[in-house]
């Protein structure tokens, strides 16, 4: 991988600054000097929510924060650069605090798309994945708010369903059959699970913002907070009734409170902004809560086993299907005539392409992508390499020691056995 | 545990869901945009600050966060309705950022409870205690700062006090008389003192945004952000001072920079926006720092020894006895009549009256909750299972390997022994 | 170290408050009710960023964190007052957020000289150290600010460089031959650094806060956030391809990903709000990455071994190279006269005279500071207990009983072979 990665890595970036030294200009204007920290809490659910929150695997942490960190700051140029293109004036690209949101919004979804396939894939396969799933989506975007004129502010269609789709196509192509058997390394620790809520709880207290942060004014702004706050908070609370009640013994599961409570931001995306009462979004978060604990306990094995798509962090339940909720919540609102949005009206018809265009441009961009990513050269790590830090990353010795110690202890036991 | 918690749960959000549509309404009047940044941090101080802080113990890390994640997501949307009710306008409760900002510090009031009981609740006791004591929580910062017309604008009283003494009447009247001599699991490792200085610093750091997020205006803010930073400065300072001091070798201890360095922000929360200059409240912070610390060293343990109070997170030294000095420092800085605040006038008596009722209701509403929660189909664990997340959680099977190899290994110890 | 430590820093406490009530006063005019947000984002750098960064090492955590904070906070206040003494208006230093901006800033030199003697100073010897480089920090940021009227926003040269070259020549003066042997706790651990990984993550998120919190106005602070934004992101992706590229089997370092990826911001630092086009901040930000990769795998080994110079967290690469490179951007880029800030004229000698002093004081404050840390009763550890915190802190029993496992694991390996 020495010089794979490093000479595309290289390549890539010198390209990129070439075009930004072509394209990229300032804007000067219209500087709303409180959207700053919108950016900043959008930043750090980029870097630290979705990087965090996939360090519950036990021996793939490193990838989980670093790789992620790499797909973000890769992506947030690229996407610059491919959602500008959509917008340019004057033959040039105006950067600013709006569009940095927007930048860092189009690395989620090569970031939900990273975590089905975490474990999987290797660095120079994420950068490749990263190139084509924020190009795509770019085009899907401009497909939804430009033609469409449909509305999705807290972008649950946009980027949490196609993120989703997107990584279940991608992770159904490179299928191994040799996971078919869970891995010994696909598992959490005590303490790696705590370090995946420092992720979740940073996704869970910023998604109000990432629901806001590029609403059309201040009113919409606040009922966008509103919303995502109650949908969330109530989300929360039946995530956690959901998921006792789906254990045989009652107990909380980890894997649900990291994942299902965090489903009621993205379900109450679409139609954050609009004045749906919050009690209206509480239904949504909840209803997303279900769908998202059932998803996780009944869904996911079941893709894997019959469907051949290995989802390692459950993407389908955090962002695909509650994606999809807020998607239909956005077309049952819109349908529904009285005063949503007084200034501008939108139809239930352009929702549903909206929603219609974005999975199945996700699903067909995703495999196409798959398809790019199997190719032999790419670094693919072997199925007895997978969910495993040490294949990319220098590991402390003190784990290798770690083993030798458990080993020898093994042998110990043998000896023990076999006196 | 399995039916009893989830439907618990499921029942309260509908209800709750069913209250918001009736009574709850957007606020769209008044938004002043600089007040989200707040919001946020004291999110982030009831969700991270707190959950983390209580993360020391070694195998309750897991409840720690996430049943704290639980009582702040349920408590912040009964808290709006409590807090509600006291200003409806219209038979409409409005929200807006300023309720949002209120619902969260409602929730405090349970989490600082919380800290109290740490270990030896079930989630089902949890959820009850978070209903009873938002209620009356709401009911007395009616009762201080409507009937009283008493000046609190960081909480000192009405928050921190409130919840410190609220949840030591209930862990006495929950007495454990099988946790007289310390639980093996009642201890940090490493690693969990590291995780809970997580908690420490977002707390620390934001607790500058929580003196001042009600502030009645931009220079009462900075007033109150200034003070708070310099308060909580010194404190760090004499705590880490006294923290050598009280130890025989003059070594730091951990539980101390965990919790007293904090203390400085307690204390001077009730004049936090008045213009007791920088120098008075570093003061505050000195005295605070040096009242937790000696908590910490000597009245915990007598309290728990001899008065059956058994304080898991020592709340009674972080929020207690700091809540008190903030009180007293209302007082006495409402007593001293030059201009301390130039635009309204707080008077001493009725600060003395909000602190002895504040107290006195926690008290008794405390005690009468933890009797409530004494009911036996509560679902409380046994001395056996406290501090100890298996109870209500699944917990990665590497643990219950730990614990095997552990085993092992004293078999072998014996083994070795009988050689 | 019980009574020498408590007793000094009580009396510094003492003293800073006095100072505090004799010339401090609160800064009543001239509020940007929107700089507060970049207040906390700095400040969450300084107690989080930088005291996480350094939790890498085994064993040396709770002082990493600990004693971070305990600088941090001590130095906050004397900053105020070394800052304030050369702006007093009417006598008094009038206090703010800016003021508190600035102060936050100048416990940053200390934290960064915190990191070339981490693991070898005493608690004393770090209160000094931050006493004798604020004040020198203070007079050189007049020298360059106020005398040579030169620009460096982000503080690349005042606080970065002259940060790294103090405590490169006070670990020079502190030089421990005993350590030229790598220590056997010098060294990570799988979970340190995922926690180093919450350092590095919060500084790179708020360092466009870092570099635009005190530009002078709205769009030059607009222009310092886009410039850091894309100079780190374009860092950060060198510095993958770098870490990919100098490791003989291809694999990544979590050492230069918890570092170098930072030094695209210390490097857009001096010329961060001015007009030098993002592409150009992005060429700064991927030159800081290679250097910085660079130093790190062949300047740190070669200083340590040839020159002495024993810095353990290698902040020479992170803020002494970078900050250099910023210095001479910032000369470069004066130089070109064409309308990089329209309102200000500075010029490259200027700039070159600041860069050149900050290293010289640095220098020579350094190494002052070193000799008088080098005094014997400050307490510092021998060289056996180098890099671990049970000589300062007291440490969970797990930890000890978790030596004694290895031990009588060793005894048994021992007994075992001896069969």
């Amino acid at each position: 991988m020495r010089f794979k990665f490093s000479i595309l890595a290289l390549l890539l970036e010198g390209i990129i600054i070439v075009l930004f030294g072509i394209f990229v200009e300032y804007n000067t204007n219209d500087h709303p000097p409180t959207l700053y920290p919108y950016f900043q809490d959008v930043h750090v659910m980029i870097f630290v929510g979705f990087g965090f929150l996939m360090t519950f695997l036990k021996k793939y942490r490193f990838s989980s924060v670093g790789i992620n960190m790499l797909i973000a700051a890769f992506g947030l140029q690229w996407g610059t650069l491919m959602q500008g293109f959509w917008h340019m004036e004057g033959g040039k690209i105006h950067v600013d605090i709006k569009s940095m949101i927007n930048a860092d919004f189009s690395t989620a979804t090569a970031l939900i798309s990273f975590g089905a396939v975490l474990g999987k894939t290797s660095p120079v396969q994420m950068l490749i994945l990263t190139i084509l799933e924020i190009t795509i989506f770019a085009c899907n975007e401009h497909l939804v708010t430009g033609v469409f004129q449909a509305t999705d502010v807290g972008a649950s269609m946009t980027i949490h369903a196609f993120g989703a789709y997107f990584g279940l196509a991608v992770t159904l192509v490179l299928y191994r059959p040799g996971l078919k058997n869970k891995h010994e390394n696909e598992e959490s620790t005590y303490d790696s699970d705590i370090f995946a809520m420092i992720g979740t709880l940073f996704l869970w207290l910023f998604w109000p913002s990432f629901n806001s942060a590029i609403a059309s004014g201040t009113i919409w702004q606040i009922k966008a907070i509103v919303n995502t706050y109650y949908s969330l908070a109530a989300c929360t609370v039946v995530t956690f009734a959901l998921s006792s009640l789906v254990d045989q013994r009652g107990k909380f599961s980890m894997v649900l409170i990291q994942n299902a409570t965090l489903a009621g931001g993205v379900a109450v995306g679409t139609c954050a902004d609009m004045s749906i009462h919050p009690f209206a979004a509480m239904c949504i978060g909840s209803i997303a809560g279900i769908i998202s604990v059932l998803g996780f306990h009944f869904l996911t094995p079941f893709l894997a086993s019959k469907l051949n798509i290995q989802d390692t962090c459950g993407v389908h339940n955090l962002h695909g299907l509650p994606g999809i909720l807020g998607g239909i919540a956005g077309i049952i609102v819109t349908a529904i005539k009285e005063e949503i949005r007084e200034d501008v009206h939108f139809t239930p018809g352009m929702q549903a392409a909206a929603l219609g265009s974005t999975i199945g441009i996700a699903l067909v961009g995703g495999a196409l992508t798959g398809g790019i990513l199997k190719l032999p050269f790419l670094g693919q790590a072997s199925d007895q390499n997978c969910f495993d830090d040490s294949v990319y990353w220098e590991v402390p010795e003190e784990e290798k020691t770690h083993e030798i110690h458990s080993n020898n202890y093994d042998e110990h036991r043998r000896f023990e056995a076999t006196m």
